[in-house]
């Protein structure tokens, strides 16, 4: 395996989320019934999209960090449980919006939200879930855990206007492109980690090592993604490829094939990104471009480098099956596309 | 002027804003500055949107309430300006989300911001202020405080979710309707003027005296704007007459007029809101049947009645020129339509 024989210095890793999906699945159960209580409202459309959205069947890897980096410090109270489900539901909220700002038809392999109920109700019931998480964020009582939260709330939003900007723009630099993807995921990956420590009362610096855990891994996460996008099959990635391709959005692959092209490859790419909509063959002489020009693999080893800093974060944090599983998923992470 | 009329155990009050302006004007240049400097962002399309939309000029009738309910009770901190700021990123968020999910192409008299930046923009800048909301409210550091405003964010998106429902569907009932209001306008007025007291460490019989206030002319307020939908100059509004029965929106002067008229008017009623949009001439004859069956008078006096509640909100609170000129206050918001 690839990614296991670039990080010399540590232990050969299980590239598996198993591990850290049973040390947390007693967690993560309160998780799913609060998420089904609280996506409840006597407005029957919101559980209705709630629901759908939840039940499709994403990973939930947001709120297995909390609950892991609460557990590891022995927590005991409730606090970490309702935290997780605020930042599933911070999540959530971002998708619902997400769709919408890119009109994107099929989500995890199902059709969207704003194609089965439109885009007003997919806007508004993203209000009404993130209304709620800031609920039960309040019912929990810890103004450090609400600052984290909030501030990533404000981060997501921001990273997702820096994204508009960018879309549609080939003169996206690489620099530009970090700053989106740290702002619309890895903040959230760093909160959703940060707060585990927070609720549990720890240090400073034991704070600051999750945060940087789930940082790097949400840098890791979000490229990888960004290369299956072009390299994945349908059914790995539960969508279609070539998805941001159609969207016309600069992702690091593309800014890196661009970069190392020629004046007729930018020629290409800005008709396909920067025009009203590509043809037959496009998607196919885009795959081939970010090959020729090693993109997918390049963007695959900044995802490698960023995991192996996420896998020296977990040094000063308590070690045990916890700190080892969330090690295995930073191999995980990776091993998507590997 | 009919209104002081009505109000026959109150003293007459002047039908006019200026007061509560003049005593909180010390207050509100510091929540524009927070404003203006919490709308930065180095995303430059952040500022722009924002400062279009604060800088058009709406009446801050909600930080106002928090502001003058704090003072009220000699509150000597920052935190009212603070959480008034937050009040009015909320709204601002909601009017921009509001824009999109209602296609509205004016606010204000000015184009809607989704005109002149598109939707995908709204939806996200309007993400971005409620973010900056929530880390506003954190800043403040009351939980109380914190707990009222993510209430009403939730509240206020279920009764948009409620509203999307409602529109298009002329079986409204009044009790339909009244929930939609209270979601989408009144728990935003209760909830800016319950912090107020609740920031100045004042008793539950005060907070809820100074939420009453807030719900009531909420209540008020938002069907007084009903009515000036149909009644009203585009002058006085800010937008054009009508817009609501273009929108298909179904609010109280609607209700009132369909359980009224005859199944020739329903019929009318159904072709023209729950149909596939409106004909020439149609708006005059809507105006006529609201006229025919008293619905805006009608729905003026409920309005009324509202504005009644919430002045004797006031009695068990402190006395003085703050009581008096949110007394006047509420005159004001009655006398738009009078």
């Amino acid at each position: 395996m690839a990614f296991v024989a670039t990080i010399s210095d540590s232990q050969p890793r299980r590239a598996s989320i198993q591990s850290l999906v049973e040390l947390v699945s007693p967690g993560m159960a309160r998780v799913n019934d609060l998420i089904l209580s609280k996506a409840g409202s006597n407005v029957d459309l919101i559980p209705e999209i709630a629901k759908h959205l939840i039940s499709s069947g994403g990973k939930r890897l947001r709120p297995m960090l909390t609950l892991a980096f609460a557990d590891m410090f022995d927590y005991q109270g409730d606090g970490h449980v309702t935290l997780a489900a605020s930042v599933e539901f911070m999540h959530t909220a971002t998708l619902l919006h997400d769709d919408v700002v890119d009109e994107s038809d099929m989500r995890r392999g199902k059709l969207a939200a704003r194609k089965l109920w439109g885009n007003q109700a997919s806007v508004l019931v993203g209000d009404y879930l993130l209304g709620q998480a800031f609920k039960m964020m309040v019912d929990v009582g810890s103004l450090e855990a609400l600052r984290i939260l909030a501030s990533a709330s404000a981060i997501i939003a921001e990273g997702e206007v820096l994204q508009l900007g960018a879309a549609k723009n080939i003169a996206t630099s690489e620099e530009d492109y970090l700053r989106v993807i740290e702002a619309k995921t890895a903040a959230l990956f760093a909160a959703a980690a940060e707060v585990g420590p927070v609720i549990a009362g720890q240090n400073r610096e034991l704070k600051q090592a999750a945060r940087t855990y789930g940082m790097e891994l949400g840098y890791a996460f979000q490229l990888v993604d960004d290369a299956l996008d072009y390299g994945g099959s349908s059914a790995d990635l539960g969508k279609d490829i070539g998805d941001d391709f159609r969207e016309g959005k600069i992702t690091l692959p593309v800014v890196l094939a661009i970069a190392r092209g020629s004046d007729a490859d930018r020629a290409f790419w800005s008709r396909c990104l920067e025009g009203e909509g590509i043809e037959e063959g496009d998607l196919e002489q885009a795959i081939e471009l970010l090959r020729k020009y090693d993109a997918l693999t390049e963007t695959v080893e900044r995802a490698r480098n960023y995991g192996e800093k996420a896998l020296r974060a977990l040094d000063p944090l308590p070690k045990g099956p916890l700190n080892d599983a969330l090690a295995d998923t930073v191999a995980f992470c990776i091993s998507r596309v590997s």
